[in-house]
């Protein structure tokens, strides 16, 4: 069923065609019952009495002979046809027969509800992994175990068992892809404020089918616009980053919330689906890299979704801000302020006929508080608002209501859907009140999606910008996931060095020796000043036990480092046979280029100023390898520090692009090593005044010792 | 009217009782009116109809001889006795006279709803001026103007014309003070969530009674126990933290949103009330210093607000999750885990407990995921959820529900307010869903306050616990407000650091020379190495141009430095009488000590490592002056530097209690010159290591000059 296809640009993997497990021809409901109450009962209510299903069902029952007016089968195997999609509403006991059973019929979807699998510990693990197996070998997929099942809104077909199908259906252009059901359906009934789903998928324990397949199946799918997921364990990575690559390409933003990001959030995750979360920096990292909207809660991912729904960004867009209460606006203009977002300055032509209409107290510069008159005069509400959402600067108009006034409030919702069915830019009302009145109504029923507080209107606008100046890298695809075997090996910096010069990364000149005098012969050769180093790859922190000579000025500063630190060695208990002598770099600023082999991601970069800037302030940035030079480049803007190398205080800039080269260098050191590599840091390297370049002062790498001469 | 009384502790100042402008025995409505719709006719029938109020009503107007079945009168100065309270629902252009008329008849409260003031510019000032001194003149105290009244809910009496007063009413011990009107209602109506109001003021433009006012009046009153807040601009800093502190000491949280804190939003601020907003970071550093708990939003304000009407906080609170959805207990485990909150771990006992009642797939250990097996059995919800919130460690209980499953969840709600009702640890149900279903109406019955969003939930929890673990300084009362006149005037280094060693600061041993031979001599006094600086009050970076010569070894080395920095003079085009010569201060952490004169708050002390510590990452920490030896330590742990002053990697910890000492001989030296300091800034102060001491090495002071030698 897996389609190997080629893509325009450069995401360059097999895709799913899943149309038949979204809109199958027939569905075979294993477990059906007519007991009330029962998952199976309801699980053929939902398909036969909640759904438009236009196919043929087939009902499954050891014990009853019809249900619901349908003749049923004792066991899937006699059906008189392989059916597109099989529902397992079977105990946990028996689940890995009957999807033998499934397997032997020709079954192409198996939908697995039933949970006490993988989130039970290592018996039920051992259970998916049969699971995977049958499917492996049969060519059938599997969702599930664990699932609260499928349900395709757009055409209305719930393959799921619970009676809440029945009642949560709006139709929309999101398509949902979660592994909670729970929380699935906390996102379905925010139809309360009019945002609609065209498809949920919900896969639970994630045995074959996962949240990344359902992603690449709503890319191609035309009645999607916008992907929403949450995610509680990612299991292959570098196929996540693609399907959200390949949604993104195809004009369809990705809006994640990832589960399980704090320690404890983790451990809650791994009790529930039993998936496993990687770093929650590095997963935040990556998803930004690929486009992904990431947010930090429910309400926020259907705010930041619906949004998307509503209109695509351009990135530029500058915000007005409309409303009646003079508090609501400041407010509003406070939060619009803290979010880095920009107010509209608006035309000369928007000021004159704003303030034609609106009365002489009113402020008719952004924020427009057309005050409390608009109340008893909708029309000049109506008026205005046109005006402003028409201003050629205004992006996107906020309009807080900051309290419900019933039939007043709601001639002034009525108003805005109006003004919002005449124009373009997006009027997103801000509902501030516990009391959800006419006014809102009217809103939700015009289609603004009212968010409920101020700061949550401002998070969506951030995040819907900001991904509006966000584009696909052409150039880019991630590593393939998957590691090799073998023991773990610690190099020498010198060796790591000179593995490192081969791949274009500057080193300082060099030269290495086993006594006094060849190391003076060595400082000779570079010229002093020099620095020297004990060789030996078990010291983690060289400088720590005096393994490290600094501006050494003549061969009798040589000697005598020569000697301190052989006597180091002895006082640390080491054994080494040579130091490295190097030139000493000229001033610069030091900063920290590393690679770490991520669980989930395969190699990340990490850059930062090392030393305090890291440890008390977090200020790095990361990126999953390979490594574009646009993307070194922004990996090198983006932490805080970025200032100190742009030059800060009249100091002059530093040499950014041979950072941005290294970095590179790097990268393609890294992907010729591929799923090799365990940790690689470059630490310091230092970047000289712009246009003298950059120097790696020191490096460490752990790798895989498999195949260490083809570095 | 007002009372000076001596408090048990720091704050003494006179205080305010407004029990006859909140509960009046007698009111008049100037400008009544029976003309429907119309905020005389409003006011009216608030007062009427739609209040208890069990006092004196007098109507006025000047055209009607009767209303509602009452007899007008013409004029305030025609009333049979001097009301209360006046409200006053006149045209703008009458106001003025109308004042002075309630003046004259002795009105002892007037309520000013009209707007037109200090909103619309200059010509809106002058009359407050005038409102203020016919006030000040009478002793007759005004509320407003451009305010939307007053309401006692409490005692159900509404002074104020909006209709929604007749709605808007649940009655509760929380003390509401505002300025706009808007975000007030919309306080009032958090109702829906079972919030109840007992007092709102909106005092509008304040005149002359603020915020702060009735924050005292509520840190008095029987039926208060938390105070909210919103300020548009603080008048009179030092008045409102001492209000602040004097709730506090009474045992009355205050939680407070400011307005204005942006650029935009100051803006925006100062065309609604025509209000000034002060810097935002210092006025978060002053509210926290005086227990406010700021927050950042109204549905923010309205959750933490609650959530103190419920319980007050040791500080100590671990908390614990249950719920029936996997994937919602683990987003709120995250949520926690980033809040920094504490998960509490389960005695044996509970552990026990639940897990004989729950089934065997559910979770036990904190989070409680008991499954949607409760929504059947709601009886073993309600036993297990008790035994959560009976743990000897949780110290609330955080309950989310994804979605709304109709009557299930409505089972679920009734039983979690039977556990409420039998426990005292608080239970904070989060209500996710948009649709408000029989389980959101239970626990808002059942006086739960539901949040309505995972991190809305941890964010009112963070703020509840934190606030906690503050307690009063009983040491502690601010400077008070006011400035003395005079011009500016900047010190020289060698008079600012005298300044400073006569008030306790220790500053390097040091001499003046005006030729290279004195210097010399005060170098060979001293002893080397020595530091040479330029001695001019107008440069403000003396190491910019070549001012500063460091490291002086010998007394050659102080010729060429004379030389060199005459000549650095001469460039620079100064003129120099003499050099400032120093020791040269041992190696240390260098830190900024910085005093300002905020417009609202007074001298603030700002504290932070110097450099791109404070300029990228905005490291600093603030205290409203005078400042305790406590104060003065918790200023120096709140920057995250702080943490290299404790020794990172191995250096040991800094002087940090000669830090403190210095900070606090500073600010003794502001107080001594009270209201006269505009900036002084002591950067760096060198902190040597534990027990070395501090040494100020260069300082700055810009003041007025009216009494300079009383320094």
């Amino acid at each position: 069923m897996a389609t190997p296809v080629a893509l325009s640009t450069n995401v360059q993997t097999e895709t799913l065609d899943l149309s038949r497990l979204v809109d199958p021809r027939s569905i075979a409901v294993i477990g059906a019952s007519d007991r009330p109450n029962s998952l199976g009962a309801r699980s053929v209510a939902n398909l036969l009495d909640h759904s438009d299903f236009q196919g043929t069902p087939y009902l499954i029952s050891r014990t009853k002979q019809s249900i619901h007016g349908l003749d049923c089968y004792q066991s899937v195997t006699d059906l008189p046809e392989a059916p597109d999609v099989a529902m397992l509403v079977v105990p946990a006991a028996q689940t890995l027969q009957v999807l033998e059973d499934c397997a032997g019929r020709g079954v192409r979807y198996a939908i697995v509800f039933t949970s006490g699998f993988g989130e039970m510990g290592e018996e039920g693990k051992r259970a998916e992994q049969e699971m995977a197996r049958i499917g492996r070998e049969s060519g059938m997929r599997i969702y599930g175990p664990n699932s609260p099942g499928l349900c395709n809104l757009n055409k209305r077909l719930g393959m799921m068992f619970s009676p809440s199908f029945q009642i949560d259906q709006l139709p929309g252009p999101i398509g949902l892809a979660t592994q909670g059901g729970g929380i699935g359906r906390c996102f379905l009934q925010a139809m309360e404020r009019g945002v609609g789903v065209g498809l949920w998928a919900s896969t639970g324990n994630e045995v074959d089918l996962t949240v990344a397949d359902f992603m690449r199946y709503m890319a191609d799918a035309d009645d999607i616009e916008v992907i929403a997921t949450t995610m509680e364990g990612i299991k292959d990575g570098p196929k996540f980053v693609e399907a959200a690559l390949y949604a993104a390409e195809r004009g369809k933003p990705v809006v994640a919330l990832k589960v399980g990001r704090s320690e404890y959030g983790a451990r809650a995750v791994a009790s529930h689906t039993g998936s496993l979360s990687g770093a929650a920096e590095v997963n935040s990292a990556v998803l930004r890299q690929a486009g992904v909207v990431e947010v930090d809660d429910m309400d926020e991912l259907i705010d930041t979704a619906a949004l998307f729904a509503r209109k695509r960004p351009t990135g530029g867009e500058r915000v007005a801000i409309y409303g009646f209460s003079g508090g609501g606006c400041a407010l509003t203009a406070d939060a619009v302020g803290e979010a880095g977002l920009e107010l509209t300055a608006f035309s000369e032509q928007t000021l004159a006929a704003i303030g034609s209409v609106l009365p002489d107290y009113a402020a008719i510069t952004n924020p427009v508080d057309a005050t409390s008159d608009i109340l008893a005069r909708p029309e000049i509400g109506h008026e205005s608002l046109k005006q402003v959402a028409e201003d050629p600067g205004a992006g996107v108009v906020l309009y807080p209501f900051p309290c419900d006034y019933g039939e007043l409030t709601g001639q002034i919702g009525e108003s805005i859907a109006q003004v919002q069915r005449e124009t373009d830019t997006p009027i997103v009302p801000i509902w501030m009140s516990d009391r959800l009145g006419e006014g809102y109504d009217a809103l939700v029923k015009g289609g603004l999606v009212p968010v409920r507080s101020i700061k949550r209107g401002t998070k969506a606008l951030s995040r819907w910008i900001e991904r509006g100046r966000w584009s696909v890298d052409p150039d880019w695809s991630p590593l393939p996931a998957g590691r090799t075997g073998g023991d773990l090996v610690t190099f020498t910096e010198p060796a790591v060095k000179s593995f490192l010069a081969s791949h274009g990364v500057t080193v300082p000149p060099s030269g290495r020796a086993d006594t006094a005098d060849k190391a003076v012969d060595v400082a000779e050769n570079l010229g002093y000043p020099v620095v020297m180093k004990i060789v030996n790859s078990q010291i983690t922190h060289k400088s720590d036990m005096g393994g490290v000579e600094v501006n050494l000025r003549s061969a009798a500063d040589v000697r005598l480092a020569f000697d301190r630190i052989a006597a180091a060695a002895v006082a640390a208990g080491v054994t080494t046979d040579e130091v490295l002598v190097e030139s000493m770099a000229p001033a610069g600023i030091d900063v920290l280029v590393g690679v770490t082999a991520d669980p989930v991601f395969g190699p990340v970069m990490t850059f930062g100023l090392g030393g305090i800037f890291v440890e008390l302030f977090n200020d790095v940035s990361r990126r999953m390898l390979p490594l574009t030079p646009a993307q070194a480049r922004s990996l090198i803007d983006e932490p805080k520090c970025a200032a100190l190398l742009r030059g800060l205080r009249g100091s002059g800039p530093a040499d950014v692009e041979a950072l941005a080269d290294l970095m590179v260098a790097v990268s393609r050191f890294v992907e010729t090593n591929s799923g090799r590599i365990e940790e690689l840091e470059l630490n310091p390297v230092r970047v000289l005044p712009a246009g003298q370049g950059v120097i790696a002062l020191d490096a460490v790498l752990v790798m895989n010792e498999t195949n260490g001469d083809a570095l």
